[in-house]
């Protein structure tokens, strides 16, 4: 059977409080500290605050990343968190985003990334 | 009928040299303008090369976010673009990197993020 190289998660959370996915210190915190706490090897962190309102955000992590961008004014944040290899699992760290960002509930689904075809995979599994 | 917020496509990209896939700069730059070809304001970017081989980076738009993670030993790079709002069509981004990377075929599919119930979106249109 196949075994992807990836798994990413499409996260909706909804019900969030206006001033938490506004400030863009604390998301910031949230999302670098959701990549730790699923136990993921951060890389590169990134956020830009927009105005009126609204962050987007990215945590490059050795194992993919984690994105965010938020509608402060709809308590809406669209989440995506992708994850390569056994140690982490990604939906640690959308159920932490869950939690800290204060959401009333999320709904999400995983895509597997990389599912190559037999041909590919042992060519480069003898490079290894 | 509800309208999504933004759309996201999920790209796997196949069948692209070694070389390509391995020089941060050419991702880097094709990343970028696959943004701004397809309409797109770059607002941070942030790419990082592994070693021995990959590159993890982000573009981060007004309108979201390109990101990407290379595999060059398999030739593939797993891309995902997100856009919000009716100015950028993902998928000009998604054939602009396929075309450039050199790729010998690309699949992928768009999901609909966002899609808020009617109950949250009045609330908020009175505020606009």
């Amino acid at each position: 059977m196949l075994k992807p190289l990836g798994r990413h998660v499409l996260a909706e959370i909804h019900g969030c409080p206006f001033d938490v996915l506004n400030d863009v210190k604390k998301v910031e915190s949230i999302m670098v500290n959701a990549a730790l706490e699923s136990g993921a090897e951060v890389r590169e962190v990134v956020f830009h605050k927009f105005s009126p309102q609204g962050i987007s955000g990215v945590v490059v992590i050795s194992e993919s990343h984690l994105a965010i961008h938020t509608w402060p004014e709809l308590g809406y944040a669209a989440v995506d968190v992708f994850t390569c290899g056994d140690k982490v699992n990604p939906w640690d760290a959308c159920n932490y985003m869950t939690e800290l960002f204060g959401a009333s509930h999320m709904t999400a689904k995983e895509t597997a990334r990389g599912m190559l075809s037999p041909e590919v995979v042992p060519q480069v599994a003898v490079n290894l």
